[in-house]
């Protein structure tokens, strides 16, 4: 009973905490709004200056979480991205001093145009608010989702893994240093230091001081979060990602961008998943690019006609369409022509991204105004789906919904526009 | 017990039914997405033209309504919302001639540019996919609100009144006949045919079915929706406007814009709700305007400054400060400058619309960049905050929302853009 009690007690404190962090966010939202670009640079230098002058401090605390993590049994590949080292120090600098130098996309006015009433009418871009990020391990995310939440103007709350709290912590200690010196308020960043987890739940649900929320993480976060939710969520789910390889395809485009989008990295929710190739040419193209995918080590699941040609691959079940598999697996399907392609993919693609290597003009027309994903290619790699490679600089996360922000969500995504109004003394008659 | 079997029945029933026509929507949304613009604008002149056509099936059913309405008790305020006579159906003509005219967002292609990879990326507008709309009394929505989604290549479930259901029948066969004779789906604007307030939870709670909601009615069903939603909602809960009297204020402007905002239309979300006003000129301002609006029969309500200028002012309460009179009630504030204006305006806004009369250049531009409504103003009516005066040709609904929508919602509103990428081979290295 008492025992009950004393975990409802932190719960409570706990949510008391957040809400008393989003108060301080709502309030530093409004000067973070009103911050020029000068200022906001500033403040993104003076960070990154922090975290060079801080190394020791930082490495002090990481060793802290790896050794927690270590003793906690957590496997190599959650101790790399848990690990913060001079590479990555220097990493979380450049991307400091890259989004220093993007064009500040507040107060960009546009469409400006006179309506018959005599008013000039326009959009002015502007912060969303206060953004709540949430997250698993890397404590670089910390950086990353901090510097572009400050450049656009918003405030934000953030809440990484609990097996980073320490690195975190001094990380989030060089923020608030570099914030102070360039006179903004060191509230406009907010780390959660806590590793309860009601903090989440709390986070989530307070509309009055958080205006979206991005989940960054597994896929059962994400899951829990867009359920529980009381705001507006900018989330990524699946990246079940294909290629569709066209009977009018140059054979070395078709080659180059299958190979590349399956096998540049495997890990990535760009990497295609499953290969669709015209029955046209799929006794063509698959012997030569089965082969490359051998040699990488990529196995094989294809449909009975893929079978038939590959006697390397295995069956494909039902169940291999609808699966990311960010491994070195393909699924491949042979199908009759593009319209079966478009179908295949409207019924099991993610909507993350999709790729046509083609060089019928009506048909590279049909495919990108058809197919409804976040991204559409011809004759490119999926791989390119990408924040950097858009040239939106760091990307807070890649979104698969369709409203507020598509694909790569980079400082535009984190604005929004309101309508402004020039008038002279005009009044409705 | 059997009686409760008998509801549960009902209920399982409806929830069935719309699902199937979410199936039918989703299906209907792809045809819809590549529906080319002659093609749309057929199908709205041929829904104008059986409006035209049926004019008596009209009228019966709408008779029915109006008669079930009275015997309902209904007040007169709803009855004549509910009214569907030759004016009204000449309005909704036009409004889908006028829709047809306005220019098609769907495949606009911009930002096309080349990345140093060699890649050519831009961003493509397409239709959301399945928009749900849920209304109250008037009939009249069911025209405006699946026009709109036809024109952006929606699919469309519409819920309206239960007091119009006669009503929206008739119309629903309509627009079916003009979907049929120009070649598209009769599936793409499905009226939802059941009272059963089941429905409206079942139409708000299918995300694979339907990609947004937007509500339209009183603030009690908007907050419900909003609460209960698993998919986002293009929502417009208060319209607590303000004007600012700046101490810079052209003197005539300053009358005409404060008295246009309040009384032009009382019942309507931007009509101002507040008036600020400077210090320096109060005593100057006030007495003049407070004729004016004595005139129009408009109650006002102050705090002590404006009491102390104007006697028939009644003393405004704190609640005052926060209520939307939708009424010829205004509240009245002295504030100290365009500071404190602003301070209030953040305090008590519904971030609707806000406006500032001024003749000082830095003030204006002060004023448009820090307000965070969704129309900010200078030396304009808020009157002006509208979808028609905005250009957008019918508007959908006002969204007081940051997240994807903001202000008034037209065609625009009811799209995303997806990226969009023209490769000739390039793959990530």
């Amino acid at each position: 009973m008492s025992s009950v009690s004393a975990a409802e007690t932190t719960e409570n404190a706990t949510v008391a905490r957040v809400q008393a962090m989003g108060r301080a966010a709502r309030a530093a939202a409004r000067l973070m709004a009103r911050a020029d670009t000068g200022t906001k640079n500033r403040a993104l230098k003076a960070i990154a200056a922090e975290l060079d002058a801080r190394r020791g401090e930082l490495a002090a605390a990481n060793a802290r979480d790896m050794q927690q993590g270590r003793d906690n049994g957590l496997d190599a590949a959650l101790l790399d991205r848990l690990e913060l080292n001079d590479a990555r120090i220097d990493g979380m600098i450049e991307g400091l001093n890259q989004i220093a130098e993007l064009a500040d996309p507040v107060g960009e006015i546009s469409d400006l145009k006179y309506r018959p009433s005599g008013i000039q009418l326009g959009k002015m871009r502007v912060p969303l608010g206060v953004v709540g990020i949430i997250y698993e391990s890397r404590p670089n995310v910390t950086i990353d989702a901090a510097s572009l939440c400050l450049k656009s103007g918003n405030a934000t709350i953030l809440r990484g893994g609990s097996e980073a709290l320490h690195s975190n912590g001094a990380i989030a200690a060089c923020i608030a240093a570099g914030l102070k010196q360039a006179g903004l308020p060191e509230t406009a960043v907010q780390v959660v230091d806590t590793t309860d987890r009601a903090a989440v739940g709390a986070l989530i649900t307070m509309p009055e001081y958080v205006d979206v929320i991005v989940p960054r993480g597994g896929k059962g976060l994400i899951e829990r979060i867009s359920r529980e939710a009381r705001v507006p969520v900018i989330k990524h789910l699946d990246g079940i990602c294909h290629v569709y390889l066209d009977d009018r395809a140059d054979p070395q485009k078709a080659f180059d961008i299958a190979l590349n989008a399956k096998t540049h990295r495997y890990g990535v929710c760009n990497a295609m998943e499953t290969l669709l190739v015209a029955q046209a040419v799929a006794a063509d193209f698959l012997p030569k690019l089965a082969a490359a995918y051998g040699e990488k080590g990529v196995e094989l699941r294809g449909c009975e006609k893929t079978c038939a040609i590959l006697p390397q691959a295995l069956a494909a079940s039902e169940e291999d369409w609808a699966t990311e598999y960010l491994a070195p697996v393909l699924s491949i399907r042979v199908v009759a022509n593009m319209d079966a392609a478009m179908d295949h993919i409207a019924r099991y693609s993610s909507g993350h991204t999709e790729a046509i290597v083609t060089e019928d003009y009506t048909r590279a027309r049909r495919f990108l105004a058809e197919v409804d994903s976040s991204s559409v290619m011809v004759n490119a790699s999926t791989r390119f789906a990408d924040g950097f490679e858009y040239g939106l600089g760091a990307e807070i996360g890649i979104s698969t919904d369709k409203i507020h922000a598509r694909g790569p969500v980079g400082l535009e995504g984190l604005t929004s526009q309101k309508w402004i109004v020039f008038g002279d003394g005009q009044i409705r008659e």
